[in-house]
């Protein structure tokens, strides 16, 4: 439904929604989302870059959230950094198409259609109405320390 | 919803299931479905050993569907080449989580349930229904040859 980037940058995400206005370092986020550091950076590079998150350089540095977790939805998150887009005109650019989908992509815009309305319609803060947090093993969650590192 | 490979593949596949039981060329397929010959191949291969289609080397060579078009869906296609799975235990493998899904991989199971849906209760022989032929310019298509290319 989306790509390995799209799930990290979702894990990520949701890691920082957990600590709302405090500075997450990627070697914290990369622990907890369980993906490799280098590739965690590049992809809070390119989330920074689509102003969902902000970062601050140095001792103390890291990311944290841009805006409240109730106005980002999972979908722009995935947006960020592998679309996902409604079929409004024939991919093989055929004439005698057009906007007329053929029946196989009208099937891969309902699929699209399906995954916009499912992930459009969470936001962040959704995630973190129940008792099971995303990512978190529940008994590390609860001691969750005002500095985004987990007391061990 | 689905990977660019899987997207070719389904192309492959519409375009044979438009001849059944006429060999095809790779080079045919190639222009019909405007993905890269040397790709396509690679796809095709793959096809061939998930037992969806059948080839002969050689001139006259070529490939062609193994069964009914009503009897592939969609899905099987797609999972040939990229498989779309439901998630069923937490993919970070945190032990506090296993099978309660957290609400963000929830939806993304939710997610995956749609597009299984979708592509799972649509088989080949629904996309060749209306006029509107799955790939085909309609002109062209009316021009088919009995060897698989097209009368120009």
């Amino acid at each position: 439904m989306y790509s390995q980037t799209a799930e990290y940058a979702l894990r990520a995400m949701a890691c920082l929604a957990l600590r709302p206005n405090v500075l997450v370092s990627t070697n914290v986020l990369a622990r907890e989302t369980k993906v490799p550091s280098n590739y965690l950076s590049k992809v809070l590079q390119t989330l920074a870059n689509a102003g969902l998150i902000e970062g601050r350089r140095g001792v103390g540095g890291g990311y944290k959230l841009s805006r409240d977790p109730k106005d980002t939805t999972l979908l722009q998150v995935i947006n960020s950094v592998s679309p996902v887009e409604r079929i409004t005109s024939c991919p093989l650019g055929l004439q005698n198409h057009g906007p007329n989908l053929c029946p196989l992509h009208r099937r891969a815009d309902m699929a699209a259609a399906a995954v916009i309305e499912i992930f459009g319609n969470t936001t962040l803060a959704d995630l973190l109405t129940n008792s099971n947090k995303p990512l978190c093993d529940t008994e590390k969650t609860a001691k969750l320390s005002v500095h985004g590192s987990l007391t061990r």
